[in-house]
């Protein structure tokens, strides 16, 4: 698991409940990326809840080099009716603004390619935003195929809660 | 679970195995709308073992009227790193076309709607086409809110084993 043969002290591992500061710092880095960081409510203990308690909802690796964490990847199971197939979803990839450039971005992705692999995935996805163009050129030479004409769309607070109330 | 009092054998169900026919009928109609049923490869074996097996990858319930199948919903968990909190992701939504606009839709969207808030999910979401404007105006109408600027990415076929193969 290296990026390259001059990152021989370069690792990725799971996380554990003692990496929620870590895990929380680079949601946050991330945000500030994505310039949303003011949608971030995220905190340790709710991430050791949702992620390390009794029914996890996604998978964490860090990525480590000289036993410093410099990235990250969070990820969990999604599923296509066209397949019939589960797929890995990354929802979280980062690393830090000092290593870029390293091939750890990389390193992170081809290891969820290579889970997906194992666990018998059809895909691998992600979302990227528009502007971001370095990280949209990066995905389309790793051989990344942009969903074009499909939007999200999201029920979340107030909207939810009242449609719910419907039921 | 009505739709609307003049709907009183209306109901919502989880599914079993025994419903992969009706599921693998639904999933095929639904792609035939959207214009992709080349890309469906799902077959009932592959449902039965991926949704109804030891470790089932989404959740699916079935949508009845008069004791016979009208519409079904397959789900699963997501994760919102912002949050710190889980969601629910609907990756397919259909009713028969037969039995459009009499609420069977919005039952299924409210249903989710209410699991998602008693499982503390705090988004409920999925995807719409761009060219499907009735239902993009329905979905607007119960609240939810397009994540314009965002687009998925997707590794398949050759590019995901090509670069799990470089780990």
């Amino acid at each position: 698991m290296q990026p390259s043969s001059e990152h021989s002290d370069f690792k990725i591992r799971q996380a554990t409940e003692l990496d929620c500061a870590t895990i929380l710092r680079f949601i946050t880095q991330l945000a500030e990326y994505e310039k949303l960081a003011h949608e971030v409510v995220a905190d340790e203990k709710k991430l050791a809840a949702t992620l390390f308690g009794d029914n996890p909802s996604a998978e964490v690796v860090i990525a480590e080099y000289d036993t410093k964490p410099v990235g990250f990847a969070l990820y969990f199971t999604n599923y296509s009716t066209f397949l019939a197939q589960p797929g890995i979803y990354l929802e979280d990839l980062f690393v830090d603004i000092t290593m870029r450039g390293k091939g750890f971005g990389k390193a992170l992705l081809t290891h969820l390619a290579k889970l997906a692999v194992e666990r018998n995935c059809g895909r691998l996805e992600w979302s990227v935003l528009d502007w971001n163009q370095p990280a949209i050129d990066f995905y389309r030479a790793l051989g990344a195929e942009p969903m074009d004409g499909w939007t999200v769309n999201r029920l979340t607070g107030a909207a939810l809660t009242n449609l719910a109330a419907t039921a």
